[in-house]
């Protein structure tokens, strides 16, 4: 239907945004996919179970508005982590949550931090909110730049431990230490510390300037039903609690999220099985030559290097597109120096890793 | 545990924010809950199948991130309404559509208006965004101030058609006329369209400042679900697409509703028995002595008399007690003039209406 252009515009800043480029979900079966760090194994059969439940004979439930608050959820994620109900927010995934944090603390006067390699869709909340925003790089080591953050003049900065796309870890007493002088708000999101050795949560009940950030959708195998949460002082959640949507979390979601919290015996294995798989392709990667920093998440960050030793950009897209042409996804983030010479691999099933693996090899031996 | 208070401060238009109250959703069952204008009857049987599908017998669909774009569902939107997959957004409920609209057009330097009654969630959307809010003011017939939407300076205007709390339809002609003369956006908010005589969805190919919003909440039975929609020029798509979360809609949301629009003749059936009781309450009502506004939603904006035939907000207060004191719950707008004395009566089954009249005859006979 022919249509006139359209006289409106956006507000400038939205005009001007360059938005996130989330990874590819093909829409067909028959891919290897290791390019956004979903959990391959299932959810805890209590989900399902839960589901139906909710769902009943007839979806009669569903023609009722969830709880505003994800009560039930809130208490049980405030038990699991000790904080009580009144320190937890649970938003529609993890990215629910960052944007929440963003329109309560940062804006065009009030300017907010974040670490670059990183999660890139921190820069583009802040452009939507057209607030100032304050990168800070690290460098090639990939370790935390301590004095960076704590002299940062920002209110609001984000943070990922263990950092993505790294998969490096950072120790809670650099964490402590950056919460002592920091003056604003720091975001730690923890999407990926079930994968690793320690965590920020011991940190909460001294310092009222830390939130942390969770998800479901990695460690409880429930990217698909949008469920992450904040743990922060309540002061801080009831901030979250103004402007979040009345009815952001839908029953089915509070209803499969609270049955993963049931199960905690089911996710360790899990966890074990991904530490174990992502351990054996660490070593696969070492055997082939390539760098890759020491992973705490569910993933590692590789360096490719082709039959002659050459790493670089374009190496790593000769590798990415190999793979594709293969049917199997990972991650490359061409637009950075620190990342671009790298590509960031999920940790599948065994099987599908040996897919990979001889993959890698077949194109080392023709390249 | 002790927590030493948060030196932290929010915005200072978030901090003076004064939240959105959502209606009353009583976690206990027993209530006739007819407050939040949700929908009397199941979804179609089959939304419980697609859900079901969705989630297999182990859940392993849910570890994987559900389509960013809802492909399917846009497709199916725009065939239903004629506009094509490009003129459709997907939203996790209408309120998350209202929310992108206003991040997107509104802001400080950028004035929204919004009618005065209509749905109070418009002008916190706004303050969140410290917006310009420029309310436009019913008089008590509750017609659409024509001139005063076509001439307000606004790069975004919300207008629920038919209103609510009053029931009250807009004619399309009425809103065509705003549409040629209005410079910005105009947001007609259809949650209740389907229970009206005309709606707006014929005016979107030859106005491109139009921007329908609507819901599967009321009119499919999936108020728990979480699922809204814009139709509007493609190029007003773009930009809500600029700015929502990644993956705004579950998987099992996008099946659901996907399911929904696959049975309009459950739903039509489901609409006729709405309108029907709608009908006969209204009459129940005549028979009361009490005004009522000619609904053209799935509620009811009744002025209560008493005994005397004195009616006012006190009045309206006391038959709200006297209902829940008997686990009736409606819907009592005590904070402006023309809404004080009125209480909104969702439409329920014929039963739960049933057991309203006799419970609102009981008191005017004792009261």
């Amino acid at each position: 239907m022919a249509r006139s252009p359209s006289p409106l515009t956006a507000l400038p800043h939205i005009a001007r945004l360059a938005p996130y480029t989330p990874g590819l979900q093909p829409g067909e079966a028959g891919w290897i996919k290791l390019n956004t760090n979903e959990n391959p194994y299932p959810p805890s059969p209590r989900v399902a179970e839960a589901l139906a439940r909710e769902i009943g004979a007839d979806g009669a439930s569903l023609r009722l508005y969830p709880d505003p608050r994800s009560t039930r959820l809130r208490e049980a994620l405030g038990a699991l982590h000790g904080v009580g109900a009144g320190g937890v927010f649970v938003g529609n995934g993890a990215d629910d949550v960052l944007n929440l944090l963003v329109r309560a603390f940062a804006g065009p006067a009030a300017a907010a931090a974040f670490l670059v390699p990183s999660y890139s869709l921190y820069p583009v909340l802040i452009a939507i909110q057209d607030g100032r925003a304050l990168p800070l790089e690290f460098d090639r080591t990939m370790q935390l730049p301590v004095d960076a953050i704590a002299g940062s003049p920002a209110q609001l900065c984000f943070l990922t431990s263990p950092n993505a796309p790294t998969g490096v870890g950072f120790r809670t007493a650099d964490l402590a230490t950056i919460l002592q002088r920091f003056r604003g708000l720091l975001v730690v999101d923890e999407t990926y510390a079930v994968f690793a050795r320690e965590d920020a949560t011991g940190l909460l009940a001294a310092h009222p300037n830390l939130c942390i950030v969770r998800t479901f959708s990695k460690s409880h195998g429930l990217a698909g039903l949008r469920a992450g949460y904040a743990l922060a002082a309540p002061d801080v959640i009831a901030l979250l609690d103004r402007v979040k949507d009345s009815y952001n979390v839908s029953r089915l979601t509070q209803a499969g999220a609270l049955a993963a919290l049931g199960d905690p015996a089911y996710y360790a294995g899990v966890v074990q099985r991904i530490l174990a798989t992502r351990d054996r392709f660490a070593r696969c990667l070492a055997g082939l030559g390539w760098f890759a920093y020491p992973s705490q998440a569910n993933f590692l960050f590789a360096e490719p290097r082709n039959r002659a030793g050459a790493a670089g950009p374009e190496v790593a897209r000769a590798v990415y597109d190999h793979l594709v042409a293969r049917k199997i996804l990972v991650r490359h983030f061409g637009s950075h120096a620190l990342t671009s010479s790298f590509l960031r691999i999920s940790v599948g099933t065994d099987q599908e890793m040996d897919a990979l693996q001889n993959t890698l090899e077949a194109w080392l031996r023709n390249g």
